[in-house]
């Protein structure tokens, strides 16, 4: 019996299809002739709140009883989680805390605020985020939704390639960016019940995944400085589980190769993407040979980035 | 009989559409809840060359016959209609002179050097631009494409709205800006034959179509300074005969709100757009109260800018 099933995504799907968007799948036929393949990109930027995350946070909220969900939510994110979360209890009509370490973008204390959530700001550091929430919990009686370490947000991140699959057929390697694992761990699942293969891309300077993979046990690296914010975090415990003897490779890029990569996408695909999702991006830029002649699939994770 | 039938637009739809992509409509909550109107984007920044000039290029390169296409085509451009006309003619199999001003662009440069046609530079100003094609006409035989004051490039740009109107039924008005008058005469000509209003937009810089309309008679400006590099041409001769009496309403936005407005549409629809077609969006935030309860449709031109 795994932590995770199949079936566990089908019901997020069917629970959050109110509150998400059913997002559009894009070509580049540039990109397709650059690689020798044929590549279809998931547009999460264009989902809700602008990142996949609304798929998950959304079923966490809406997974809860009436009896937990009356005191609202909270959770600790510098970036498209909180936004995530606040959205979700907003459409739930709950309260919502949003814990953000100071230094966060100002486009996503913005995105939190437009929904609604109150903001508790605190230090940066994952301690200093946890201690801010934990006392809020206390205090509040609210229910934590952890961004990747959470079976409900990882159901509904599956619902990409739920999704992506019903689009596109016959998909032979299904791509993403890893950070904490949720979204990998949801859409593994669902890729290995049609047989495709997944691939997880991390930048070098935060590559737990990969290393783990190598190591065969669960490494958490420190807080990476990565540009592709949105991946800094180590794999999580139960998202390490999950994934590890399903996924079928790791691969990770170059810093430099990030940003770059962001640029050429959003000039080609007229797509703003944030740096997170141009990892993978990075990965079919410059090392094309494994893909050639490969139906891709892409989750393209979100687009919320200060332009 | 007018110079311009809605069945010219029609039989273009016909010609280019192994050519050019049948482009995805988008809308924003948060817009439709700050202007209390229901607004469709159609996205030709998602178009072939990033730019709905595609259609128009295509039109015009696949109407010649063979003897005329032959020696292939040339067209003075710092814009995408350059990239357009090289696009079409890589299609078509003929050979393509791009004539442009050495201040374009390096991501114009770039696209129309990317589908094979021949650069040569002259100095900015219609005057040298013209002089230098009339030169390629005279050595080489080529057949020039004018951006705008030409029959097939309007019927082309028309095909925006027939699409347009194919996926958003019942719009009220149609919302396009204005620069010589190509967009405005073929999709004037469609949204006429559907009883659908026509409003053309233009910066305050570059407003001869506005202008023209309050005089009643054709008035040309001197070549604009304005951001929206797409608009700085004064309506063309044909352009304003066909419009003349058909388009509804012209508005004008003040410059600062043009960059403004374009950064707003980026970050909130995910969707990279050149200066030009935030003309319409800066008009849609800042004067909603014409538009309010009405189903409207936006077409944005062209997604071409360096980031």
């Amino acid at each position: 019996m795994s932590l995770l099933n199949y079936q566990d995504v089908l019901a997020a799907h069917q629970l959050i299809k109110p509150y998400v968007h059913y997002t559009p799948v894009l070509t580049s036929t540039i990109l397709n002739e650059l690689t020798g393949s044929d590549i279809h990109f998931k547009c999460e930027n264009l989902q809700k709140v602008g990142a996949f995350k609304a798929r998950g946070a959304c079923n966490a909220v809406f997974s809860l009883s009436d009896a937990e969900a009356q005191k609202g939510v909270v959770a600790h994110s510098s970036g498209n989680h909180g936004a995530a979360v606040a959205y979700a209890a907003r459409e739930r009509g709950i309260p919502a805390v949003i814990v953000m370490p100071d230094d966060s973008l100002k486009c996503k204390f913005d995105a939190v605020a437009s929904y609604g959530a109150e903001i508790i700001k605190c230090k940066p550091g994952t301690k200093n985020r946890e201690a801010a929430q934990d006392i809020i919990v206390a205090e509040r009686g609210m229910v934590p939704i952890h961004p990747y370490n959470n079976l409900k947000v990882m159901a509904g991140q599956g619902t990409c390639s739920l999704e992506l699959f019903e689009q596109v057929k016959d998909i032979d390697i299904l791509i993403m960016p890893v950070g904490g694992g949720g979204l990998l761990a949801g859409n593994t699942i669902v890729a290995k019940e049609r047989n495709v293969k997944v691939f997880g891309i991390e930048p070098d300077l935060a590559n737990a995944a990969f290393q783990s993979r190598k190591a065969n046990e669960h490494i958490k690296l420190d807080k990476s400085s990565t540009v592709a914010d949105g991946l800094r975090s180590s794999i999580g415990d139960m998202n390490y589980l999950i994934t590890k003897d399903l996924v079928d490779d790791f691969f990770c890029v170059e810093e430099a190769d990030i940003v770059p990569a962001q640029k050429w996408f959003m000039s080609r695909l007229k797509q703003v993407i944030e740096p997170s999702c141009a990892v993978p991006i990075a990965w079919l830029l410059t090392k094309p040979e494994v893909i050639r002649n490969k139906k891709i699939g892409v989750i393209i994770t979100g687009g919320n980035t200060d332009l």
